[in-house]
């Protein structure tokens, strides 16, 4: 789990998070037991959860609420997750094996089935049809991302394209993260749709981050081969910026269409990385903090609001 | 969809579901609405929704509630067989083709995913939590259900074993049916129980005729081979009550370990048939009915009631 010092007082809520997150998981068969342990342990940085405490706490909603808002969000993930390393035959994930490795096709998909189901349950939980709706709503938007990525065209999408996938894919969540936690507060509903760009702009970074790594980060680290994106066809923020700036470079668009060898691709990627890009991508990472930042002007001053603000600048360093 | 003389009053409101189960799909990739309409010109014959709609009736409930309801289920209960036929790898369903058999494993994956996201935009429409967290653990008990079946041992279950697993393969989400609708309805709260009950039975009843089907239905109608789950290592109340009159049989225990040949199979379908189990089945289905009538003794008078009533008889003979 996180170890930053400035959120050491979530810890106690946070265990109850991955207390609640397995609440349901008595009386299944044991098998179905072993894989959600496997999950559990595998982890995550529950940065998710971080926020709806946070923002939660800030407007004054109901501790035990946001302890299912959280435990909720974070099995959705984990269950998107589960079906997304089968869809990918992905057999790490963050250094760790996946489920998906080790298992049948079939057992990994009940196992995320299973997970939204329990993630339904603790969202009903919280007791907000509202934030219920708004649950469901973000489900659909993140499905609809995979199901894009997956039909997707073999071309360059343009930046505006590339905003979209990343809220589809990540920045959807972090918004649901910290705009059920204001809709569930007695707080003024006039704090929602900030709370609600906050967490967007924060996930949009942590997107982009995310991509950038996959370009620079260490294979042990990331668990997965330097560029593998783009190895596997999927153009991220520094292969649209590059492709800006050298619209000429036809192994990259070869690459998207995975017609070049091993080496070409190696070649590219380093020139990607020698490019500049990495840096102008940071850049735009910087400013969905910049922007997240921003949202959080009108908040309560406190404790609070002072980490949501630390916890975005964090996120750019990957210092979690 | 249905067609049954005294049911022909619920016309209207099924189209209002069906438009219901598709009002989400507009805005999404092309590819899936394709599968949805696919999924949705399959059909299948409503019996969920129409449950929820005449108890929902009888008791006062809202019209709009029940028809997001009735919706939702089917959603759900769509979902859960996409998912399922890619763990069968059936290619089949209702003699119609499955997505499955034309789609790659990730595309029905994310199909069924986005269909679970729209049942549960559907299930919050109707704006009661309690609805929406027995919803939840519905879908729970029908995926703990799969799990179980897809490591269960290669033994013959008892009969209670059998009637726990069309409890939550079948008769769980009939018992939603019929409880969301009593719950969202301004009718005493004494309603829920039985009306819980009168779904639970008639979903039992559902589920064993099926299994029957299983045995004595022809391939062309049913859309495969004949004692398919028997084939598949699956036993259901034939080959149980079958196994209970000859338990020397040692073909059927090596059935269910798929030691057989494929005449050794059909040799012991053959025998099933033959053996008066296949009455002794439809006689437990009888019963089941004929509780879920008497769970609707004190329910008010009148052409719902009726409907139910007579709804449950003419499933046995699957007359639809």
């Amino acid at each position: 789990m996180i170890q930053v010092g400035f959120l050491t007082y979530l810890e106690d809520k946070l265990i109850k998070v991955e207390e609640k997150m397995i609440s349901y998981s008595s009386g299944y068969h044991p098998d179905l037991k072993a894989a959600l342990d496997h999950l559990m342990a595998a982890g995550g940085k529950r940065v998710r959860p971080i926020i709806s405490l946070l923002m939660g706490t800030m407007l004054g909603a109901d501790e035990e609420k946001l302890i299912s808002l959280g435990a909720s969000i974070e099995l959705l993930h984990t269950a998107t997750l589960v079906h997304d390393d089968l869809i990918d035959g992905a057999l790490l994930r963050r250094g760790n094996p996946t489920l998906n490795s080790h298992w049948t096709p079939a057992a990994t998909v009940l196992t995320g089935d299973h997970m939204f189901a329990q993630a339904a349950r603790l969202a009903a939980e919280i007791g907000s049809t509202e934030a219920m709706s708004i649950f469901a709503e973000t489900l659909s938007i993140i499905v609809n991302g995979e199901i894009s990525q997956l039909f997707g065209k073999s071309k360059l999408p343009s930046r505006e394209e590339y905003y979209f996938r990343i809220y589809e894919k990540t920045g959807s969540l972090f918004a649901l993260s910290a705009k059920a936690a204001a809709m569930i507060s007695p707080a003024d509903r006039k704090f929602i749709q900030p709370a609600e760009n906050y967490g967007k702009e924060i996930g949009n970074a942590f997107q982009i981050v995310d991509d950038v790594l996959d370009f620079t980060g260490d294979q042990e680290r990331v668990g997965k081969p330097i560029g593998n994106d783009l190895r596997q066809g999927i153009p991220t923020l520094p292969a649209i910026l590059y492709g800006e700036q050298y619209p000429d470079d036809d192994v990259l668009l070869a690459c998207l269409n995975g017609t070049v060898t091993e080496q070409e691709a190696d070649d590219l990627i380093h020139r990607i990385n020698e490019s500049g890009v990495i840096e102008q991508a940071l850049e735009e990472a910087s400013l969905c903090v910049e922007n997240a930042v921003l949202s959080l002007t009108d908040f309560p001053e406190g404790r609070e609001k002072d980490a949501l603000e630390k916890f975005g600048r964090i996120l750019l360093n990957r210092d979690l």
